[in-house]
């Protein structure tokens, strides 16, 4: 096998369906990956807006299994497997590179909080050192306003300096542009640098960094990807305005609800508007409310209906 | 099998001993749990100070196996069972129902922050649903500070209306005392309230409380039993302020590795000192300064060397 290549572009968090009975309907998140790769966009599943902590570490590793089993191509998926336990973290990474990932997407452990740099960097050491494969590639998960342990520049570069073929990339969905600027200025080389959102994306493509980790790909792939596509062309700030007001049209909601909410609409299938406890579904009004407001943008999710028609239940 | 009873007392979330590899060490836990009833606290396995949020699903159901087969009597068992994921809890829960365990203390799901009072609800009655025992009870457990999901009174008494005979206590770790006097004020019936530490304990004993689920309790069970046993003598307020100065001394370092510092000095057993990442043990001078401070306090750890010669590797 040869080495993984490194990741840029769009990548997004894909949503996680789920059955009547709350578990993963493996089916339908492959639907959704395979109109996610039609438009471009790589496959973070397992991410925060996948609810992928509200997950098992088995179903997690099902739902992997499920997907290259259907023809998924791992090298295009990036999932999330930083967990609270360290034991968690080890055993859903191992599996990760061993069916070939390119990379995953790793949380510091979350539950502890006002943890110390030496015992981050240690957490990162014995994940690296107890998977101990030479495929393992490793893209930092810096989301502060969620998991509450920020993952520091001081850290970033102890962990570059100790496995510099491994920790090779980040996602900073710190919503914090100084911060992202702070990496993007810091000189390390081709460490993959992410914008946590598409709204930083731009910003971050004409910084030297290399795409964005977005949940709402899910929904609007094509355009961010364009704007990727085209970030040197003479419209590019108005390609970005254009999905900030998408962005905007989704964030006046509980994002993930929203999300999926969009897609049971735009795919004509309501199981998509399941969420897991403790997130809740829209409300009705909320629902008719964000259909509303995305109709007067013209907004539409083009092929997802087809896509969705693919795997058969 | 008769109904489990309810607990009240002192209770400890124990100490998780860990090998050199940093998988959990059985047979220590088990001394460690030996020595804690020998002294009259209950075990609160897998709460925040075991490092429980640092164990996978399946080593918490191996080391609550092993401590069932060496004779621990799961009737003084109350393990954390709450995880960041649905399916982690009902896993974790069902096995601690089966095994005999009187009480679960369950923490929200962590990771998503700002979920509704209704989120928490219907991740709490899924749970309940899910299990589907008539023997579970639970304990919820408030703990804002780290878990950052506050469980709020109205949650609480929408869960107690709802699941009369399953939800029957909490342990309110806000630190907060005006928080757990609302509680303490709200004339649930029965339903058990606990001091998150010691500190608490004479005023959560006087106004109705029924003990306190204590790390302190780990390396100073007898003396914060006795204030439970006598809190109603003259001296009360004095045995508070004397276990209020030793946790004090502990609380001066990162709680989690004093605990073990101190454990592993008063039992000459290093290994205790061992902790998962993220945390980090003391450094030797933290250790030294801890060790000086308890001893000038007189501080002792009485019968712990000989429970650990107990259970033979």
């Amino acid at each position: 096998m040869s080495a993984p290549e490194k990741f840029s572009g769009v990548l997004t968090p894909v949503i996680t369906p789920f059955k009547d009975d709350f578990s993963p309907d493996q089916h339908r998140l492959e639907n959704q990956c395979r109109w996610m790769l039609s438009k471009n966009v790589g496959l973070a599943v397992f991410g925060t807006n996948s609810e992928a902590n509200s997950l098992s570490v088995d179903e997690k590793i099902d739902l992997l299994d499920h997907l290259a089993g259907a023809g998924i191509d791992p090298a295009r998926m990036m999932p999330g497997t930083g967990c609270s336990a360290l034991s968690d973290s080890v055993k859903l990474t191992r599996h990760a590179v061993g069916l070939g990932c390119s990379g995953v997407l790793m949380l510091p452990p979350f539950y502890y909080k006002d943890v110390t740099e030496d015992g981050l960097f240690a957490s990162f050491a014995q994940v690296i050192e107890q998977v101990g494969s030479s495929d393992l590639r490793i893209y930092l998960y810096h989301i502060p306003p969620i998991s509450q342990v920020p993952i520091s520049l001081g850290l970033i570069e102890r962990l570059i300096k100790a496995y510099p073929e491994t920790v090779v990339g980040i996602k900073d969905s710190s919503g914090d542009w100084n911060n992202t600027k702070s990496m993007l200025d810091a000189g390390w080389d081709d460490f993959r640098i992410f914008a946590g959102s598409e709204s930083f994306l731009l910003a971050t493509l004409r910084n030297g960094g290399v795409g964005c980790i977005s949940a709402t790909a899910n929904v609007n792939p094509a355009a961010i990807h364009a704007l990727y596509e085209n970030w040197r062309a003479e419209d590019a700030d108005d390609r970005q305005a254009a999905l900030n007001d998408i962005r905007g049209a989704f964030a006046a909601f509980p994002m993930i609800p929203a999300l999926k909410a969009a897609t049971a609409h735009f795919s004509n299938d309501a199981q998509w508007a399941r969420v897991r406890p403790p997130l809740m579904s829209l409300t009705e009004a909320q629902q008719s409310e964000l259909i509303a407001s995305l109709k007067e943008r013209d907004f539409d999710m083009p092929g997802l209906i087809e896509a969705q028609d693919q795997a058969a239940e």
